[in-house]
């Protein structure tokens, strides 16, 4: 038998190259059979895991029970597969010693060292407990004992295994180990799912598999068609080579798989029928349901990985990506043709990460992909913006006045004693510059990008549904996922106390039960909150401090580099604590969250992502609202200052406002968060992980080593896989910063498309090379973070309505040149925005002490405020213009944040969710598949006319024979 | 053989009940066999429909593929039902002639009027065209002649019809004919699905039925389920009688129906295995994939409605309601336990109206009562509210103030010329009724009204999901449905246009097809929404100009009843508008939609509902805006009046603002809009058209038809159910009412409660009594309907907001108490509302005709505005006390809007969409399906290992056979 000779002749070849430790259980079993009470322990293994068995036993009895080899016969098997698929070279691929069955799963835990004495028994080092009762006779008996004791954790977790791995094997599921080899202290059961096993749970999972029915997939109108066509050709240099994202004119119509209808799929190459994403996502599933229960409480994988006895659960990469030799697979083809640098430029091959991660990974970098697609628009019409705005500074009335000498402005001193008297003349840099970021392309602005958030989301929606069309996920449901361990650990404890049995699901956690965590919670939110506020005070004390410790130095360069200087030094402080804190309060989110224990991994994971939000959000975004909308409001007035901590006073914006100021605040945090982040934490970290994990080898065996590593061996020495949420979160954190204060800043869309172009591939990299390869998990949609970007959107209208009218001088220019202005200009706009003070008034001893500093006695200065002159009946009262300006702001509130809702509603709702094209080709669909049955059920018919038997109703047999 | 025996006896006692010309073909095939061409003529009729062979015949060849009597013999059909069911008597119950198989659907059509030569044809009067070829001897030629060209037309329709029923027949389903009997002119198509088209259609439709399977609903903790205990005792006397909506502990697993999982069903009773619903909604399903293809284009049943081809289509009742004799069935209960206005106060029988007239209606009454049971609450704290104003009454210092005789304010003059100037302390009595609206308790009210909306939108979606759940809906999803037969008509004359053969699917309307009516419809909508507007416009001029006219009365008693007789006429004029222009409007939006060819029948009616709900909205709410929002504010000022159409000045609200106003507007558009519409529309509409379809029948013989109608002829006489639209439109609308102004009017929720609670019943009686059932239809949701009723929650605050700081005082008085008041109290408000005006400044010709009204000199008046008075540096300009409330108006606008959506976002988070109690079950059910499965799984295995033949996979049997 040719088959045979196959697998006998690669275990061979496996044998040759080496590693003689990891010998598999079942082939010791042939080989080593009669070699004493050694091969009987195997023996014994050999039943209860090598499902498969070898030619020379035959079918043994207590696996048929397993595996339904009545259905589907190895020898069949072996066959089937020998044309095309020769056993595969288990090093470069996940396939068990035999090279026929692929590993779909791998189960790490620890196991003890072998020391030189035992080197035997450590080669199966499952057999050790049996060996422990019968110590060898040439050991130590006191070393022994001191073994044993440490041993009898280790013998309590193996019994655990050994049920577990008794159930799994219930299952149908085909394990393989392979203990302490070339990675001393870990063993690795590596799982196999049987044809048969995969079916069962495709058809309990619903997975929808393409049936052999394909049909046209319309493009629409012949115009569409056409312009699809030439789009194609257009952007076919754009396009990855993966040979497979072409746009296709036929769909194999799928449907959810069931064996009573396997007729329907094309079932020729069975290897290939479930990827290998579907196979490990399978595996997962029955790993999820199947429970230790012979212990005190049942325990299913998660509370068996929690409490150590498995160390690591995860599936295999596909293949290797680097060598010359090595097969092409979809890791190298994603490897060459995504995670690059070098193709920035092109589409990402999102099926192809769909097929080889799952849907969850596929639809982040999807959503990625249109979030950093949809930024050019916006980067572009940014940039219009901010050269607008140095197109137009020559003309610009305000700053021209600010600039022109003769206008002998004399304004009231800056700080307390220490300033003196100053011309508004010297402020004319900042008043041009600050032109640049406060003009009405501004305000058209803010509105284009909160209509871009809404586009945003719309179009996401319908790359959403798209996807999910070409993915086959229309009618999948999320279903609620299994308690997590700690929860189950708790309610244990729980029934434990109240000493009832633990009766199965009646024991919950109630809220009382949860009141201290949610107490605990509240408190610390609140607390971290505050902290996050007094970082910001402190922040703004530290400027307020420095700046008048500097204005009293007597040395001149020093005075006159004051304002750059604290700036400069305050935004980069801001910078430093954000990102400190933002690692500090990503732990105490989860530690949080942990405390809280939510009853599923999804609440888990929504609670943790909720309280990560509240808290990066307000720790990101708290010094930015500070300078937009509370600095230099407080202040007060001449001869009435407001102080803080004794005698400093309350910092003032710059003559033409603090839209400046929250400009370069948002640019140093932006760039430089970005840049630390991704450098550090996204590129550097990783790397030393992994450094640190090869460590623990020796290092002169490791280069040699990797080569002979097999797959399921290279992959534990990546990092595990966290899941997506710190990516989503990074991002959110920035669309936060290119939506909210978008008036105040046009060219952070620039920013964030730079940053995510590298982004996309830097995740790219990390997914392919860095991380185990993830559990493909189905998902219709991006959850929760969609709610959070939406509320974003929504905060952003408000936020940059009032950074329009609050902040910038727009309404006040408004305002002037319709009611007061005497020509309908802007012309004596500078004038009308200062009031008068009359020295005399300041309080005593806050005069300045160099009053003549300008050469000149000033009897009457000018401060910035809208206040009545001191010769009026309400002296430093609110002015009218106050009032009325005031009006004008919150009106312009009003109309701006509910225009542009009914605007944001309104494209929401011209644009339909699903695509037409999509929601014809779903209800063809459906169509089809109705077609296709009552095809199959005139067939049916057919067949019974001619006498063919088949199931009959229940009641209508008994009744007709009676 | 008794079975047949029966069958016989039934239809024997039919006869002798009269109705001799109602013959069924199939009987006259046995007994008048021998009876010469018409006997063969029916015979060929048998063949066609009679499908359930009579046992002197046995099974005919051509029946056997119609229905598959292989797995569903006759006789044990008989025999089953024989025991528990004996054939009914078919004139109180639906089933056909032979009283053993239900009518499932009827179909009517137009056919001849028998005339009393024709008596004999007539009988059978599907012969009819075979007839016509062979005219009889002894009719004369002419009148043959002209009979045949009239009947031209007819036979064509008699053609499509008889491909299509050749159609149904080849999807399995038995029909009965009818022509002519008791009701001239129709004829009845009877359609019964047997079990196996059940079976099949209920497997494609993915119904889900109960399983054999039961479970308990855990109740959630013991405190839980104590409450609700508890509560089930408290509401037992609210309870309907219906016995099934007892809080039921067990639950059957549902689960998909399959043929191929027929052992997880209760299938011993066939007969009531799928209910009278399901079983018309599958006929239903089946008349719409059916088509008849020879014609000049595709037609569908729809088509074949729209062309009169079948004149209706319905699904018939399931028994009488009255009568002593008539059997219990669900109608009857649902008449006298829900169709009552006696048990008005008790809760629906939700799960029967479901069971009998399908999910969609279902959901409507249970939104309708959510929406009832919401509002006792909401017209609780409303009647709070207005008695917090009744009792404070004679506590407000303003009002105090107002009518105070020593504070001697003269107001200035309310229109030019023929008014003089007067005296503040007449408005007392408005300033005191305007205070039982506008007091602080009404912000309140407002905020708690925009939380209300928002709960009841939460508590909905609950209920919903719980009813989802309860009805096992959780997996159903909504299929798109057929083109509508306009659609395909257009699609046909665009195809024909073009002259290319109409490709299945390819030819479709595209915009620029559409373009014309996009254009109508878009002037339509503007030019009605002007009309609507022209029409306020028109109502505020008749208001001025009778006001005018009749202050210009020497009459003293109609001068001091002007305002009431103008305000009360006016007030009425609007309603008696808004009642016509809602019914115009209402057929403009049908019409502009039937113009607009949506494709499929759900964008037809979110088409439909739309436009209808615009123009309904702007009609009902344009004069409460101007009302709210525009009277009173463009007046002008004394000296500087604004005239519109020449010389009338717009009107001025009363001294205490138009909050008065707006209330009594809304209060008679309410009450007066329900009343009217409820009796009139409601009641008497229909009343009317019952009475006018049956006077078609001569009316002597109408009393003695009555008592011999069968079920699908009384049902023929009942109108015919035009979906839920307007229910849900009229309670939209009034929820608008409830919700926008809620802040001018606290007792709209207290009419709208009293309105709902007959409204419930009103519609009960509508949908039990009058109407023909309708056809199941499964829903999720309410659909579109909840989009709007959203949409409305959230223009409900800013309208609010806008409401409370403008139309009200709330604003100027907490202005007025916290910057100017000297005593931090509302005393001296009055006074500083009100602006000086010096008499000298009238325009000429303006001046009051008698200055000396009052007794005195007047030289300066007063005005209720915010202006600078006449002696300041800027007279009669607005003043900065105008700017600082208009300011604080502007932001209690911004902060109560987003305050409240805040809190609504936070109450909808707050609330889980899903009641963790349904949760809970979904996933209970889940795992429980799998283990359902896992069992089967292991049962099957068993049988294969004892050598049970089962369906091998396709590959490998061949494979190692070779």
């Amino acid at each position: 038998m040719k088959g045979e000779d196959d697998v006998n002749t690669a275990r061979k070849d496996e044998e040759a190259e080496g590693s003689a430790g990891e010998k598999l259980l079942g082939f010791n079993s042939t080989e080593e059979q009669p070699s004493g009470p050694r091969g009987q322990d195997s023996m014994w293994r050999n039943e209860k895991y090598e499902t498969v068995p070898l030619d020379v036993k035959g079918i043994d009895e207590d696996n048929s029970k397993g595996t339904t080899d009545s259905l589907y016969p190895q020898t069949a098997l072996r066959k089937a597969q020998q044309g095309s698929d020769r056993p595969k070279d288990a090093k470069l691929s996940p396939y068990f010693q035999d090279g026929l069955r692929r590993i779909d799963y791998v189960l790490t835990y620890h196991v003890q060292k072998p020391q030189s004495t035992h080197k035997q028994s450590s080669k199966s080092c499952l057999c050790c407990r049996r060996n422990r009762k019968n110590p060898p006779a040439h050991e130590d008996p006191e070393l022994a004992a001191q073994e044993q004791r440490l041993d009898y954790h280790e013998d309590d977790q193996r019994l655990r295994r050994e049920e577990f791995e008794e159930n799994l094997r219930e299952m149908g599921l085909e394990m393989e180990r392979e203990e302490g080899t070339k990675i001393p202290g870990v063993g690795f059961l590596k799982i196999h799912a049987p044809w048969e096993v995969l079916c069962r749970e495709a058809e309990f999972m619903k997975l929808k598999m393409p049936t052999i029915k394909k049909y046209e997939v319309s493009q629409g109108s012949s115009i569409v068609e056409k312009v699809n066509t030439f789009m194609q050709k257009v952007t076919a240099p754009l396009q990855p080579k993966v040979g497979e994202n072409r746009m296709e004119n036929e769909k194999h119509l799928s449907y959810p798989f069931s064996r009573e209808k396997q007729h329907l799929f094309d079932l020729s190459d069975r290897n290939s029928f479930f990827d290998s994403k579907t196979r490990s996502s399978i595996v997962y599933e029955i790993l999820k349901r199947t429970k230790c229960t012979r212990a005190k409480y049942i325990m299913g994988i998660s509370s068996l990985l929690g409490s150590g006895i498995y160390t690591e659960a995860y599936p295999v990469h596909d293949g290797d990506i680097d060598g010359v030799n090595a097969e092409t697979n979809d890791r190298k083809i994603l490897y060459e043709e995504w995670a690059s640098y070098s193709i920035f430029y092109k589409y990402q091959p999102i099926g192809l990460i769909r097929k080889y991660f799952g849907e969850k990974v596929g639809l982040y970098f999807a959503w990625l992909g249109v979030y950093t697609q949809m930024l050019i628009p916006a980067a572009i019409v940014g940039v219009i913006v901010f050269l607008y705005g140095c197109a137009t500074v020559d003309d610009n009335i305000p700053s021209m006045e600010v600039c022109d000498e003769r206008n002998n402005i004399t304004m009231c001193p800056m700080c307390d004693r220490a300033c003196s008297y100053w011309k508004l003349v010297t402020a004319c840099g900042t008043a041009r510059a600050s032109h640049l970021f406060d003009n009405a392309a501004t305000v058209f602005f803010a509105i284009f990008m909160a209509l871009w958030a809404t586009m945003f989301m719309e179009h996401w929606k319908r790359r959403q549904m798209r996807l999910n069309y070409v993915w086959d996920l229309t009618s999948f449901e999320d279903a609620e996922s299994q308690p997590r361990a700690e929860y189950e650990f708790h309610v244990m404890k729980k029934s434990l106390k109240k000493e009832q049995p633990p009766k199965a699901g009646n024991v919950k956690l109630t809220c009382t039960d949860r009141m201290p965590a949610y107490m605990t919670i509240i408190v610390m939110m609140v607390f971290l909150i505050c902290v996050t506020l007094a970082i910001v005070f402190g922040v703004v004390l530290y400027r307020v401090s420095i700046m008048t410790a500097l204005h009293m130095s007597s040395i001149p360069t020093v005075r006159t580099n004051i304002r750059a200087t604290v700036k400069t030094t305050a935004a980069i402080i801001n910078l430093i604590i954000i990102i400190i804190m933002d690692e500090v309060y990503g732990a105490i989110a989860r530690w949080l969250t942990v405390m809280e224990v939510p009853k599923t991994d999804k609440s888990f994971e929504e609670r943790l992502i909720f309280k990560t939000f509240v808290l990066k959000f307000a720790n990101a975004f708290t010094p930015i609202v500070y300078l937009a909308f509370f600095r230099g409001r407080i202040i007060g007035r001449p001869g009435k200052y407001i102080y803080v901590m004794g005698s400093y006073r309350m910092e003032e914006c710059a003559h033409a406002g603090c839209l400046m100021e929250l400009c370069i605040q948002l640019c140093i945090t932006m760039l430089g968060k970005q840049l630390i982040q991704n450098n550090l934490f996204e590129i550097g970290v990783p790397k030393i992980k992994k450094l640190l994990r090869q460590r623990k080898i020796d290092k002169k065996h490791q280069e040699e080593l990797n080569k002979t590593l097999h797959r399921h061996e290279k992959d534990h020495f990546l990092g595990p896989f966290v899941g997506l949420n710190p990516e989503y979160m990074e991002m959110i954190i920035q669309f936060g910063m290119v939506t909210l204060f978008v008036a105040s800043f046009p060219l952070a869309p620039l920013f964030a498309l730079l940053n995510n172009v590298i982004e996309i591939r830097l995740d790219a990299k990390k997914f392919v090379t860095e991380l185990r390869r993830p559990i493909a998990v189905r998902a219709k949609d991006i959850g929760i973070w969609y709610t959070l970007l939406r509320g974003l959107s929504k905060v952003a209208v408000i936020v940059n309505a009032f950074v329009i009218s609050f902040t910038s001088d727009f309404i006040p220019r408004l305002v002037y040149q319709y009611m007061y202005s005497p020509d309908g200009t802007l012309h004596g706009f500078v004038n009308h925005t200062l009031s008068y003070f009359n020295v005399s008034h300041f309080q005593p001893g806050t005069e300045p002490l160099q009053p003549m500093h300008l050469g000149y006695k000033v009897e009457v200065c000018r401060y910035k405020d809208y206040r009545d002159p001191p010769w009026s009946d309400t002296p430093y009262q609110f002015s009218r213009e106050f009032w009325a300006i005031l009006a004008a702001r919150l009106a312009f509130v009003i109309v701006f944040q509910n225009v542009v809702m009914l605007m944001s509603d309104f494209v929401d709702w011209l644009i339909p969710d699903i695509p037409k094209d999509i929601s014809v080709q779903i209800h063809k669909e459906r169509n089809l598949v109705v077609e296709l049955f009552m095809k199959a059920e005139r067939g049916k018919k057919y067949r019974n006319t001619i006498g063919d038997p088949s199931p009959q109703p229940l009641r209508s047999r008994p009744s007709s024979q009676a």
